[in-house]
């Protein structure tokens, strides 16, 4: 348990890259970090201060980021929560019996280790913890 | 135009209050600011640092939250991000053709000024600027 948890990121699906960053650039200045692939989809992270919006696009027609456009449109994907110990925090999901998609952590984007909650453990939403 | 843009908050709506709420007192160890009112909603704000979490739970059929999640189910409905300068983002909205949803900004919750950017100008996605 902890109260200093943080806001890592905010993936958001969108059908084109260069188009939603198009917003990003011209009213909030931001600039992209190098694109990035993953899990068939394309990546371009936004720098919020410790925070990141990650734009997600697909590049396969059957990864999780088209299949999430497919069935809902444009939209945020996930919400990812950085806590200071994940091991500890995938117990308490466990203890609780809130189910999840990775029982242990594995390593994501950018080397941090990560581990997906499932949906139906939390409201519908797809969070992502990572420390 | 400016770098030093910061998420303010994340909405995220969903059916229920306190079902929602467990997983962010069980697994993250936080705790709700009071529970509010707004556009037939009920918003339990949680803090991540400089950052909120705000679970929107309809308490209307007919407001945006209770329609939202008739067409999409639970999920991430808008995300907040604040600015040094909201008018001159506006004015960049403006100047680029992103449709605005509101052309001058207006109090929200907790007296800050808002501002909604419509969908369109962002890939299908709600945002809220302030400041």
């Amino acid at each position: 348990m902890s109260n200093s948890a943080r806001i890592a990121h905010v993936g958001i699906a969108v059908p084109d890259l260069e188009s939603a960053l198009g917003f990003y650039r011209n009213v909030l200045g931001l600039t992209p970090l190098p694109t990035e692939e993953a899990d068939g989809a394309a990546i371009a992270s936004l720098p919020f201060g410790d925070a990141q919006v990650e734009l997600l696009a697909p590049r396969t027609p059957d990864g999780p980021i088209a299949r999430f456009l497919a069935r809902r449109g444009p939209g945020i994907h996930h919400i990812c929560y950085r806590v200071d110990d994940l091991e500890a925090a995938l117990d308490a999901c466990r203890k609780h019996g809130y189910r999840l998609i990775d029982e242990a952590p594995r390593p994501g984007a950018g080397g941090h280790r990560i581990a997906f909650v499932h949906p139906k453990a939390t409201s519908g939403i797809l969070l992502e913890l990572t420390e």
